[in-house]
């Protein structure tokens, strides 16, 4: 079946798609956050009785085993209360099939098990498995499926360990789904506020006027946490911050800020307004990186378990581009990420223009921990003097509209999201492959170039060096001293 | 002595100004007003040690009985703590002389008072007095002061019963005194936000680029009352909404949102450009004020005590100005004032651009009865849908600087700039001529055109007919609504 982001046939397609097959639903992103999303999505009515969710796993586990186990994740990380009414009613969705994936002859099996449940195409396929397993179980699909029947596939990127690898996979899902039927993950697009961006920028006509060089200075989008690598800490090692959140998700947040306004509302429009901007980012020339990017790695990190004693892995980037169009020409964008950070924030702050920093206007965009927006403005000070001051007008989501509680967590999102072939949450392959390669020329030249990995404290706001990618005017924003 | 805005001068010319005279000391706006703002201003250590405040009237006291009857109305009225130490201070400095205002030689015997005290020049002269009486007094300083010797006035406006009459005592006053030294006072002026306007116009660059027709789309100045006409039925009833507010207060309001950034931060600079946007109304032509000007009466008036029972006099009145310039051709200036309203408010309502009022953004500018400023935007809401809501960001003066009661009330304001020749506060006769010159024409292309005064019900929000002003695409903008 034709599927098309015109609404007619949107409604076809939802109402066709009844199946949801889970590749490492033993796994732990299934128990943490795949079962109780769809636990919170049945209960809101949002899984016709009919559907059917199949768990794929190594073990061996009799259906009910399965449920169980579920059971007690979904009690615990549900967002929704957990009732046992409610937690039976997707309990009847569910089946569990064992298999080797590698193995070609378990699709075989699953191609018998769809038969008993009367189920053809219209799957959602998720792989909630290490990239590695990818082509096993593309190819292994094969026994059961055509190429470009209407199945669907959800992957998590970065779904390779390096740009080749991924072109690789990604060559891989589209020689068998249909383009537009691949679904990747960038779960910082799942997030309310980020979606938002958009609606900010282009439902206020007061926004519209000044979102540009004329006006903004410059723009920081900064992903601190405070916590270390922890149990990920084999994983991150082979990535670093760089890889883990600036090509991927940090570069969403950037295009969707610097882009233009996207010719109409479908997801294929944002997509191609945010590559063009990928494509109008201004080139770093060799001798010049070091003024673009700074790494660096908080005291301690190569002592933590499952770090390599000798390991240069960056747990700290700081990064600026320049947008070379006629909106962007001369207005860096600052992109910084860390770990063991001294707070924990996602934040896009818009630097208008003015005499000085002190004394311009600051736009605050709030992703994490709370979400919402602030802007400060200049006043007279009350009195007779006529001096002026600085305040802030602020918004908080959680404040007034609904509890916080109430915001569906982002894998509910993007599950219901590719039920209904709805693509602005995820990201294509141009877009990724031109973010990749884009930071993966930057991270080439910086280690030509002798750049360093700069230590820096637990606890702090990242390594000084950070500063010297500052364009002169530029300095961070610390939002205590605006 | 030369006066200035330059600010060595300005500090020259403070130290200078040591004496108050107030013509009209045992007159109502002196006890409510005067003396309280004096008494606050004395606490607040603005008046040197050997300041001097000559009260002059017509009753016969004593400087005892004088002070006595002051304290009793500082106790009442100063938004300072009252304490005996700090009227003691105050009342060191009042001196008192009766005087019959229209008697010559009166004028004499103010002068030998003068050298009882050893007082030359460099007085604050306050004609607190009706106009009428204006011109007896400049007449009759003559007998003390030189032409151009280095005093100054203060006057309240409107200052004649019409025009020409206000032209006439304008011109006498000019005769007398040099044209820098006559401070016309503007209440309006006195209002901390108000200036605030200027503040959030120019050091806010995010408003700099959408301050103009192509992001505003029509802008409302509001100022409603509860109150009727109460014990100012006498002179309200020959004067009107339209004279009593429109052509003063509320065009002052219209200017300086209207207006290009001054050139400097000078008074001069600023009326310059008020004066611009009065030269740039589009004057209305014959057969279309129906289209910009509505006069309305509560119902009752006439029946009030000192209101002719045949009046024909307006208690509201809702006009619409457009100002034909490169920044605001098309965009529609909306005025509304009126007696027994639902709300007492003023307050300026810019309405930017949007497909229709309902998805476009409003900044709300608040002068009374609390001083703030509101941003209704648009976020989308919490939740899957992509259900986009208007909320509102908001900051009171209020709320975080100071308590209200520290702001100075305006003749605090205004008695300080004056003693240091600053005249930002007060208007000049070039704008209160052209301010009043377009606005009876107005009001006489009303009479002629057969234009009514139209009944509303007190705590209704004026005739319905107001809307017949409302440019095509306008509404007035509730605030409950937004």
């Amino acid at each position: 079946m034709a599927v098309s982001t015109s609404t007619g046939l949107l409604i076809m397609e939802t109402s066709k798609n009844k199946v949801f097959v889970l590749f490492g639903g033993t796994g732990d992103l299934a128990y943490r956050k795949l079962f109780p999303a769809l636990y919170n999505l049945n209960v809101r009515g949002c899984l016709p009785d009919d559907y059917q969710i199949i768990g794929i796993g190594r073990r061996d586990y009799t259906a009910e085993e399965y449920i169980e186990i579920i059971r007690t994740w979904v009690q615990q990380f549900s967002r929704l209360e957990y009732t046992e009414e409610g937690f039976d009613a997707l309990a009847r969705k569910i089946r569990y099939l064992q298999m080797d994936m590698k193995d070609v002859m378990a699709y075989e099996r699953l191609g018998e098990f769809y038969e008993e449940l009367g189920i053809s195409d219209n799957i959602i396929y998720y792989y909630a498995v290490s990239p590695e397993l990818f082509r096993y179980i593309t190819k292994g699909l094969t026994v059961i499926h055509k190429r470009n029947e209407d199945n669907k596939v959800i992957v998590e990127k970065p779904f390779g360990k390096n740009l080749e690898d991924a072109g690789k996979l990604n060559r891989e899902l589209e020689d068998f789904f249909r383009c537009e039927n691949i679904y990747r993950i960038d779960h910082y697009l799942g997030k309310e506020m980020l979606m938002n961006i958009m609606t900010i920028r282009f439902h206020n006509t007061i926004f519209k006027g000044i979102w540009n060089k004329d006006f903004i200075d410059n723009i920081q989008i900064n992903a601190f946490e405070t916590v270390g690598v922890g149990s990920r800490a084999g994983y991150y090692d082979q990535s670093g911050a760089t890889k883990d959140m600036v090509q991927n998700h940090l570069l969403q947040i950037l295009t969707i800020i610097a882009m233009e306004e996207p010719t109409d509302n479908t997801a294929d429009a944002v997509h191609k307004a945010q590559e063009r901007v990928l494509d109008s980012f201004r080139p770093v020339q060799s001798g010049e990186i070091l003024n673009y990017m700074v790494k660096g790695r908080y005291r301690g990190y190569t002592e933590e378990e499952n770090v390599a004693p000798d390991s240069k892995t960056e747990t700290y980037a700081a990064l600026k581009f320049f947008v070379e169009n006629e909106r962007w020409t001369g207005v860096p964008f600052y992109i910084r990420t860390g770990k063991k950070m001294g707070k924990r924030e996602s934040e896009v702050r818009i630097q208008f223009k003015g005499d000085n920093p002190d004394e311009a206007n600051v736009l605050l965009i709030r992703i994490q921990p709370a979400e919402g927006i602030v802007l400060k403005l200049f006043i007279k000070k009350p009195g007779t003097t006529q001096e002026i001051v600085k305040v802030s007008m602020d918004y908080w989501q959680s404040d007034v509209l609904e509890n916080i509680m109430n915001t569906p967590e982002a894998y509910e999102r993007l599950i219901q999201a590719c039920r209904v072939s709805e693509k602005g949450l995820f990201t294509e392959w141009e877009q990724i492959q031109k973010s990749w390669s884009f930071v993966n020329k930057m991270v080439a030249l910086y280690a030509e170039e002798g750049g360093d990995v700069h230590e820096y404290e637990p606890g702090s706001y990242g390594p000084l060096e950070a500063n010297r990618i500052l364009a002169p005017g530029s300095r961070w924003i610390v939002e205590d001293q605006t």
